[in-house]
């Protein structure tokens, strides 16, 4: 009987990585995954069986874990970042259910997610309470993402933004901090982290009213200070409670 | 000119850290921390100097940080899960800043906090937005608190809750799950994941109306599901979107 893992591999950096995600991969024989986090694993695993797929075909990546498993391989199936926030464990999870697949074993490795690398590089961010909201919606109603927008800042909680961009929705971070600047002041101290732990890597701080005018992408992570955020010495830092 | 590190060692074992955090610590002269964590680490680095200070003496281990880094020394501040979330990395630049130290190099270093590890052992259930809660009103109003559940609930976040409970705060998780069943069905998912990455590790899944009656310690982080959550396999699962 083989046995699946679901690896977060952290920023992107080997040095991103636990030491756990290691080992998961490498006694694996099988690595899956979308095409861009493969190529990374190429250099350092000559040896092991890829398999990779394009963007938009997740259920088949799971699908395909299931049938390897099945004939008595251990799998990795890669994911960057975490392997639960907004990553592949989840949707594994619902096919083997579907599959009625009750006997593969599957384990959850966690990662560095986004919000902790990029908010490492920025200074102290998220020393409060914080929200992490992807703006992608693809699977989500644009509705639903506002409202979560509109809680966050009711909450006064510092806000993490997945997915502010892409070549299709090149203005929903504007729209994003138009919805923000009703209810926050705009020189609300933020920050971006781009690329992290990759070629390229950069971070910088700004106010809210600032923030829709910065070069944000799809990998690009923004910051949201809350009402105790602020700026030392180039960092945002939220401080860890209310003195 | 030394500098300073302030390293996330993850959940507990070894095999959470990343590879950067421990070349942080492999690298530094020194390590500085609470009690707990420094004594993880003085069997593997034996020949380190180790300066350790009880619980309530943060600002105190950042001024020994400086203090050291500025005799030329590189120093790992360490502490459990991510070095931001609820962390000491924030209080480090604040103290940097008092001091009006800008010379001294800070670096952060991020690492995998509760809400993913502990995630991962419950399955997947931050698979969509997340709020962080800390139910500690040491250092925050209680009222603050209560607004950000209710924000929380009102946004349909996924809610993971930190420090649920201590010895003088024994009901919180209870009154905390009280406000949130005013905005909740009784029925909602939830997950409980103690002493993560540690000796008697465990974790289970229950309705939101039997949350209050679990073992919740200091040592629990809790998992309340948003309107998608699921129980697949006893596993707690929020699937990636709304299909």
């Amino acid at each position: 009987m083989g046995k699946i893992y679901v690896v977060g591999m952290g920023p992107g950096r080997e040095e991103g990585m636990t030491l756990e995600a290691m080992q998961a991969i490498s006694g694996s024989d099988v690595l899956i995954g979308y095409t861009v986090y493969i190529d990374l694993l190429k250099e350092r695993y000559p040896e092991k069986e890829m398999i990779t797929t394009g963007m938009k075909q997740e259920t088949e990546r799971c699908r395909m874990c299931l049938l390897q498993a099945r004939s008595g391989k251990t799998v990795s199936l890669v994911c960057s970042g975490d392997a639960g926030v907004y990553g592949m464990a989840s949707l594994m999870l619902e096919v083997a259910e579907k599959e009625e697949d009750r006997e593969t074993e599957i384990e959850i490795v966690a990662g560095v997610t986004a919000a902790l690398s990029g908010g490492a590089l920025l200074g102290a961010p998220l020393g409060h309470d914080f929200c992490v909201v992807s703006l992608s919606d693809l699977l989500t109603p644009w509705e639903l993402i506002v409202r979560r927008l509109r809680a966050a800042a009711d909450g006064d909680y510092v806000i993490v933004i997945y997915n502010p961009c892409s070549r299709s929705r090149a203005d929903y971070l504007k729209k994003a901090c138009d919805i923000l600047l009703e209810k926050l002041p705009s020189g609300r101290p933020c920050g971006l982290a781009k690329r992290i732990g990759r070629e390229g890597e950069e971070s910088g701080v700004c106010t809210l009213a600032e923030l829709p005018e910065k070069d944000a992408d799809m990998f690009t992570t923004v910051f949201i200070g809350n009402s105790g955020s602020r700026i030392i010495n180039g960092r945002l830092v939220t401080p860890r409670g209310y003195r």
